[in-house]
């Protein structure tokens, strides 16, 4: 793998006055690049305190950042580390979901994609929040290697066309440091903070194009359709000028993808779609992005085109044997592919929660699931909690879906009482059954 | 002197989530009696991170407090540590200034209005920016005491009147805090914060009415009139919701007050306004805050009775007696009441500034001779820094003076040339000289 060294590297260090920084963005005054390659620098230096970013990032939050400032943050914040080269005429797509319950598209996509002949590099961050990561959930298996190293990971996307590692912190350190403290001080949901956040990481992961799935509704960031769609039009607009083709697919999450939730299960229901089946929404979702991952890509003429060859790749088990080849190469036991019961750990306590009447389900509370599948060890509290593969939240019927008095809404696999005591004061409070079916458009809509 | 203790001190830790309490604020929502308490015991238990407290002050100076959270935020500040508590009837009065340059006002009106009658009780902060503050001008007496105990302050306002100390530690302590912290994360010019921690300390101080002084212009904390009448009226009425008498004075600092800046200096013209003589713009102002001031405390019925008492004590000597035995009490030499010239030091070397033209004193920046009188010495850059009491700037003509070519606009005292060479730097920009008499009224305005 090819790296360039960082920006700051070499560079004299500038001038740089912390607090008159702050009064400027607390006055709603623009930045410009140099005093944004000076505030990383002094990031990168320790040579500015951690009162005095937060205080600028709660200025940020609060009055913003225009276009030309999020361009120059978001350099300034790819460029403080290595950054990853690749030939442009490889077209190396890379695909980034803002997170949610179930969310398992990485795991069929990074596959899906490459069997279809293009190159995808996917460098995944830790799971935050409710649930396991992609890292945590490949981490199933049994053997793989999630952190390889860089010469490791571009070598096995030349040979296979895909690899999915965790994020080396040498790409965007600067970003780790602010999103650390974004966390713990109220500044995480805003707008042109996260679109840097994203995008840096993108930037220095070399890729050619980005494909963006930004989750809306109670189990993703964003709850509101409004913010959601301001988020997917500043993903693509500052991608855009940042010289990258872009996508951005804005998707449900008020209640989870797919029927699982759980680390090992979100690993299965994956092989079940990569084998041709497994439930319509996963796939639909997943064949949509792949698609549009195959165009800008250039295997495919036009997104649809890349979704006709994606169902063809699901469907005559090339996708399969690309997602074995990919577990392989990363030391995984890749006869999980063909055999997922036998290789991957399932809870053996199982807890029915059934419908006390009949109806259509009108809600499956996606943050709640989340919570729930947190508290049996499925997701982490703090970074240094192990996550339990095995636990899952089986999702039987879905919204809009007919329900009899009796019928099995959900099925809890746990391991220990107490943690399905916990999780069930969450479990018993995500579902509702109404009168009248009303079903949830997965795909709300599309930012090209 | 009788004390209260913190009334955190004994009561249960309540809980208490930095990051929920945050968040709080940068929705625009307002906080509760509770969460302020709970806040500021976080702060003082040192449980709520620097960088959370800085996110949350930027959150407060951009989406503001309203009344109620004023009134709770400044009770849990003044609630940090030690409560003074006078008997009401004693009706003691407490004065603060929002500093300036040459503002020598307290100096004249804590001996002037104890000679009186009424009771005040002067508790001090450090001088911060440009000049020294009261206690540090005071220290320019050989053999003063500016720290005095809790006993001996109470003592001497029981005994004599009057007392002048630099705060104790014990005294709202969580003001403290925030006031070091806002210095450097550009959370200074907000009126709410202001406003909360100006009046924390007043409560702590236990006094039964105050008298505000608001400065505005180029050497003042406000700019802008606007912003000081803000202030003024906060003040007065978090004062009054909070059960205090309050009067507030906007009055004038872009050019300094009176005739010297420097800490000796100042002592040397508050001496002469207390013996009936002085610059008049010096005299009018303190005649004004007295007359309030002994309004407030009932030995005058209305301001400006309080005015033409004031005005007798200063022509009939009384205020002059007063003022000697305030530093008799406080051990200091108090000859300096009768000759002034022998017992104040002044630098020895003297470097005059003359007009280049004829005509009018336009302007006379009051920043401009307060960073040159810090330049000299006079002030501190740092908390460390060790005032030269001696060194001064006078000021022969003010805005709206006739001046001929080749007069003496300023004298610069000082005692090393590099301090000289740094002073002038600002001095001679300080000064411009134009076709039309305008004068400046000192008082802008009265919030009452």
């Amino acid at each position: 793998m090819q790296t360039d060294i960082g920006i700051f590297e070499g560079n004299k260090v500038m001038n740089f006055n912390g607090i008159e920084f702050i009064e400027k963005k607390r006055d709603g005054l623009p930045h410009n690049e140099e005093e944004f390659h000076a505030f990383i620098e002094a990031v990168m230096h320790k040579t500015i305190p951690d009162y005095q970013i937060s205080a600028w990032l709660m200025a940020a939050f609060l009055n913003g950042l225009d276009d030309d400032e999020l361009i120059y943050f978001t350099l300034a914040l790819a460029g403080s580390g290595k950054t990853m080269i690749y030939p442009p005429e490889e077209r190396i797509i890379d695909k980034h979901s803002t997170g949610g319950v179930g969310d398992k598209t990485t795991l069929v996509l990074v596959p899906l994609v490459a069997a279809c002949g293009a190159r995808i590099s996917k460098l995944s961050g830790p799971g935050l929040g409710y649930t396991g990561g992609t890292i945590d959930k490949l981490e199933s298996i049994p053997g793989i290697n999630m952190h390889l190293s860089e010469d490791e990971f571009r070598g096995q996307v030349d040979k296979i066309g895909c690899a999915i590692s965790g994020h080396s912190v040498k790409l965007a350190p600067a970003e780790g440091k602010f999103y650390k403290l974004r966390d713990v001080t109220g500044t995480v949901p805003s707008i042109p903070l996260i679109t840097a956040s994203i995008i840096s990481k993108k930037l220095a992961g070399g890729a050619y194009g980005y494909l963006f799935d930004v989750k809306c509704g109670s189990g993703a960031f964003m709850n509101d359709i409004e913010k959601a769609r301001e988020l997917a039009q500043k993903l693509v607009e500052i991608s855009k000028k940042l010289g990258k083709e872009c996508v951005a697919v804005i998707t449900d999450m008020e209640q989870p993808l797919g029927e699982w939730t759980g680390n090992s299960a979100e690993v299965r229901e994956a092989i079940e779609i990569l084998s041709g089946s497994g439930p319509s929404d996963t796939r639909e979702l997943c064949l949509t992005l792949a698609g549009h991952m195959l165009n800008m890509s250039g295997r495919a003429g036009t997104a649809d085109e890349g979704t006709q060859l994606a169902a063809q790749a699901l469907d005559n088990g090339t996708a399969l044997k690309k997602f074995e080849e990919l577990i392989s190469a990363q030391n995984g036991d890749s006869s999980v592919a063909r055999d997922p019961e036998r290789v991957l750990p399932r809870a053996s306590s199982v807890c029915e929660i059934r419908s006390d009447r009949k109806g259509y389900l009108s809600r499956l509370d996606a943050l709640l699931i989340g919570e729930g599948l947190r508290a049996l060890g499925g997701g982490r509290l703090t970074q240094e909690d192990i996550i339990d593969p095995s636990v899952a939240i089986q999702l039987l019927k879905k919204v809009g879906d007919k329900v009899c008095q009796g019928d099995v809404l959900l099925r809890i696999y746990y391991n220990h009482d107490e943690q399905l005591l916990s999780a069930l004061s969450y479990v018993n409070k995500c579902w509702q059954v109404g009168d009248s079916a009303v079903k949830r458009k997965l795909i709300i809509d599309m930012v090209y």
